[in-house]
């Protein structure tokens, strides 16, 4: 078989843990001919100019001491990979919005894209459409277009975006898909508003600030309670299952933010004032256990009534969605075909690894298809 | 696109199922050229032997008046299946033993198969491993073997084999797996054995032929309660995770019938005896109750150890797999990336609809690799 070449953008977190499996992969399989042609970060970037490959054994020092800037986004990044002599695979381990945009130009180039970036699926919906009509597995089926796989913008390795598109192709009707989308999120509230009621009298900000300190939220944590990040995956899944969602803000979220906090200047600022809120969130959390609730941060998005919303909810004690533990996600899909009991997957839905994993099993997904 | 030639074996409740999904597939995919040549049943067959194409409007009249037998099988089947001018996908929707044990010739011979049939990945070892010698996505990758998928094998539609496949490429380390793998045996011990506690004083035996009465057996309900078909699909699964697991039988599996009771001549004669030990799982049922737990009946296979067992535990009444409803299957999956807490799918893990679509599924896995 011929080679296949691997460009790498984002070399962080999931970067790091990505290569690391895919020089397993690699080796496991030696006939594929993984390639790798370029691994860049912000500043620097290993390149292979001559489509050779780089050797994945030291590249974590060989990108520290490296001093060549990466190719011009898009466009020289665009023109190395196209005049590669083989298929390549791009793989976006980044969060960056301007190299989700310009997904369409690498597709329509037949360059493959798997990611875990979930901008260039929630932003707006003319970018989507972009994506997907440039797409080999979208529209542009007959066409050179490149596959593009994102399983990891949701629920990060957990099989949701393949077993929503499964339930799709094979004809089954989407009614509702709910669930804790969130690892933060669910950590937070888990700590919170544990089954068990007692949580050893931690107000939300303290949660907060615990959760911040074991590395479950983002640096700024406002980043995680601003509800954004479930909108987005939500988005997903919403355009998936056949509605048009517009934008990742065109429908209701509810900020965990207080409005009266919306205008601190830092993290810091924004943690020190939290305290003084922690009655609000008591009540909520006091009036769902008067009724053998407790409350969780839910997406849920309901195809025939085409609402999709985002927010605090009650929910039995007995429930899935009560009973998960630590930063668990859980995605329930109810549907025509599974009836009243919702086909439901459940786990770890971020951290380097399985986002990583998620990442490297799209990967796998284009090399059969090729 | 040339065209893709489809034959189907078996036109019973999946059978039906399945080519009703196929056809609204078809039509919502004109471009593929789906193209059915082979409907056939133990007596008759629909053939179209100039390949142009069965029509899928009224198959299941015209097979109803059809006096065509099929064509004699193997030999016949594999000469008119070879010959087609184009890619074939052979869908066996039996759970025929002699049918599966052909596989092998089938897939050498570059026809690609997908089927809810255990019997060709649980029977003996040789069996597994001449289908995936000679399977495309086994060992005959650069070959013209064609493509094996069994997705409906282990928990019908619901995305098992699939995620297991996925962890094992990606170089996830499975430690354990371990769930509720019969719909028949989840049904009857969520009505025997509720997380209330309270079945109404019904019996064991009882619980057996209300399960029977509606339809949640085999019509023979000692098809279900000898534990095989738990211990195929757990069969099915360490062969996945990488242990060479001889047969279905060669490791425990705890029988839910009395051994008095295994020389009864009939389901009638069976049933008739099975109240006399109704005593016996009552007192399961009580103890497991004392320590705040309800009986199961499980699968699980710990790869570490080697170990794959199929029987009755205990379950803490807060466990997921205690908290199962209806008739749902669950799947924990502990690997190394997981750890603690597992990656779980749960769902209608049987019913005609459910398990046509994870046949569909895989027919849309071979399509897509075409």
């Amino acid at each position: 078989m011929s080679k296949i070449y691997v460009a790498i953008i984002g070399a962080g977190g999931v970067g790091k843990a990505f290569i690391s499996q895919l020089a397993s992969y690699s080796s496991r399989n030696p006939s594929l001919n993984i390639t790798p042609i370029l691994i860049s970060r912000s500043k620097t970037a290993l390149i292979s100019p001559d489509y050779s490959g780089l050797s994945l054994s030291n590249w974590a020092s060989d990108l520290a001491s490296a001093t060549t800037p990466p190719p011009a986004f898009p466009t020289e990044t665009l023109k190395f990979l196209s005049t590669a002599p083989g298929p390549v695979i791009l793989v976006d381990n980044t969060s960056d919005e301007a190299i989700a945009s310009s997904y369409p130009q690498f597709l329509s180039a037949g360059i493959h894209i798997v990611t875990p970036n979930k901008k260039g699926f929630s932003s707006s919906i003319d970018l989507w459409n972009g994506i997907y009509s440039a797409a080999k597995n979208g529209d542009n089926a007959n066409g050179k277009g490149g596959f593009v796989f994102h399983e990891a913008s949701v629920g990060a390795g957990l099989p949701v975006l393949s077993t929503l598109k499964e339930l799709v192709e094979t004809g089954d009707k989407i009614r509702k898909i709910e669930g804790v989308f969130s690892g933060t999120m669910s950590f937070l509230f888990n700590s919170f508003a544990p089954l068990s009621g007692d949580n050893g009298g931690k107000g939300f900000a303290e949660c907060v600030v615990q959760a911040k300190e074991l590395g479950y939220t983002e640096p700024d944590p406002r980043d995680d309670l601003n509800g954004l990040d479930v909108a987005r995956k939500l988005t997903i899944l919403a355009r998936l299952s056949g509605l048009a969602v517009p934008s990742p803000t065109s429908f209701p979220i509810q900020s965990l933010i207080p409005s009266e906090l919306e205008t601190a200047k830092s993290a810091e600022e924004f943690l020190e004032g939290l305290p003084r809120f922690d009655g609000e969130m008591t009540k909520k959390k006091t009036d769902a256990e008067a009724s053998g609730s407790v409350i969780r941060y839910v997406g849920s998005l309901n195809v025939e009534r085409k609402e999709v919303k985002v927010g605090l909810e009650s929910f039995a004690k007995s429930s899935s969605i009560a009973g998960l533990q630590g930063s668990d996600n859980i995605i329930s899909f109810y549907t025509e075909r599974y009836g009243a009991n919702p086909l439901i997957v459940q786990g770890a839905g971020a951290g380097a690894e399985v986002t990583a994993m998620g990442v490297l099993g799209d990967l796998i997904k284009v090399v059969q298809r090729l």
